[in-house]
């Protein structure tokens, strides 16, 4: 007899930016019922004190634990290199996060052992990748602070962002790496500007990606899969404005997403 | 001074499987308009003679042509393995089709020079993956026929796949693949199945997102990119039921797709 678990899986990000692990996991997983929370009212955490990216994380963790999702997923680099210890301690099901899938596919990929990285102050300042990848590469890190709002706003390619981009890349491209791991899930969208920027050589990892298979492998080996008939409801959900959630939404899934039914909900409250 | 060029980016494909392509580009270049034609009146193209499916694509070519795109994707392995040269020779625009950005990634990324491929019967019988490698690489290439019926009907994980995947993949597992090639456009859907079934050490590259950034490097090279002002109008047609192809669309771009409006049209006719 086949098992089939309708919980939903739970994503969550300090915004929108997880909604391209989101995607990820809806490609691979057609049948799996989502939900997603993105904390835009707090948002964003890049720039954050660890202190304070873990203890709304929680918050975030605990909201999706009382919603009975069956797998967490955390979609965001910063929250994950804050919290992910805490969160796996707290919650009774699987966790996945963003930084080992990359990391992971980062160390398989390179050929002269000189990885990058790029990510937000807060994910850099961390050393998780470093902690990730050991010593088996040589990393070279670079933050790049202001790249999420230029996807935010739609812009991968004004000249503006081509030589913003340029000037985070100098160190990494001078270190000699043959690897980039994106290590933001805002950057699977700036790829073609990078690999530009980087030349044919070097190749991207995209964590959004490797999570969302990391995701599917749990699932299987669980024997967590829903059942396949039928299409599953996704919900959104986010602790600011729905619309501005909506809007930002099209940016990560598409002009062609329809009205979400985004819902605001409040996440505060001490884990149980 | 800025020149924009607002003509769409034109994208074809047999069917429907090319809209991760599409999706790949939208994503990447969120200003430009596309053109996206799905021949699905005549699909499956992955089973016919390499000579109607020649004939097929140059119609197709020719359509997007007269509307005025200014480049052509083929977002179809099997379209571009037999007609890659006619089309590049008949239009006068540039065209991007989607082994060489595979190939490429794959050569760049495998460690022990052993390199897997999938796609459908035509793909893989022209050997266009092996000609596009040269002799860098030791190639195995294997048929995957029945991938592309199961991905259309959404199915990515039933124990029916899994166990046809492990045939498909059996010899190439055995030839000792670090690398595969995704050389169908509707494969991207099955990564997560990939992977488990290959096992972490195995990197995946998707002839979808590469295609994508070449797309992107063209524009910029070229000074082809649209206005980054407002939302581009992108229009999808098929020769085929529009009904069809909106259900369809929905698995490739996501469920939470409104409808897009898909019209039908007739591409037959001469190559002028």
């Amino acid at each position: 007899m086949v098992v089939s678990d309708p919980r939903p899986i739970g994503v969550f990000d300090s915004g929108v930016g997880g909604l391209t692990v989101a995607r990820a996991i809806i490609d691979l997983l057609p049948h799996e019922p989502l939900l997603y929370v993105g904390d835009s009212a707090r948002f964003p955490y890049g720039s954050q004190p660890v202190e304070r990216i873990r203890r709304y994380a929680l918050e975030i963790a605990q909201y999706l634990v009382r919603r009975d999702v069956k797998l967490l997923v955390i979609a965001c680099n910063s929250i994950e290199v804050s919290a992910i210890g805490d969160i796996a301690v707290g919650a009774n099901i699987p966790v996945v996060g963003v930084v080992n899938p990359g990391a992971r596919a980062a160390i398989r990929v390179t050929r002269n052992e000189i990885v990058g990285v790029i990510g937000t102050e807060a994910t850099i300042a961390t050393g998780a990748y470093q902690r990730a990848m050991g010593s088996a590469v040589s990393l070279h890190a670079a933050a790049c602070p202001a790249f999420v709002d230029h996807v935010e706003r739609g812009d991968t390619s004004s000249s503006e962002l081509r030589v913003l981009a340029h000037g985070y890349l100098e160190p990494l491209v001078k270190a000699g790496i043959d690897t980039l791991v994106l290590g933001c899930t805002h950057y699977p969208l700036l790829s073609g500007l990078l690999q530009l920027e980087l030349g044919p050589d070097v190749v991207l990892v995209s964590s959004a990606e490797e999570t969302a298979k990391d995701v599917y492998g749990e699932l299987v080996s669980r024997d967590l899969l829903a059942s396949a008939d039928g299409r599953p409801a996704h919900e959104f959900v986010t602790t600011g404005d729905p619309a501005r959630f909506q809007h930002l939404a099209e940016v990560f899934l598409g002009p062609e997403v329809r009205d979400l039914g985004v819902q605001q909900v409040t996440v505060e409250g001490a884990w149980s």
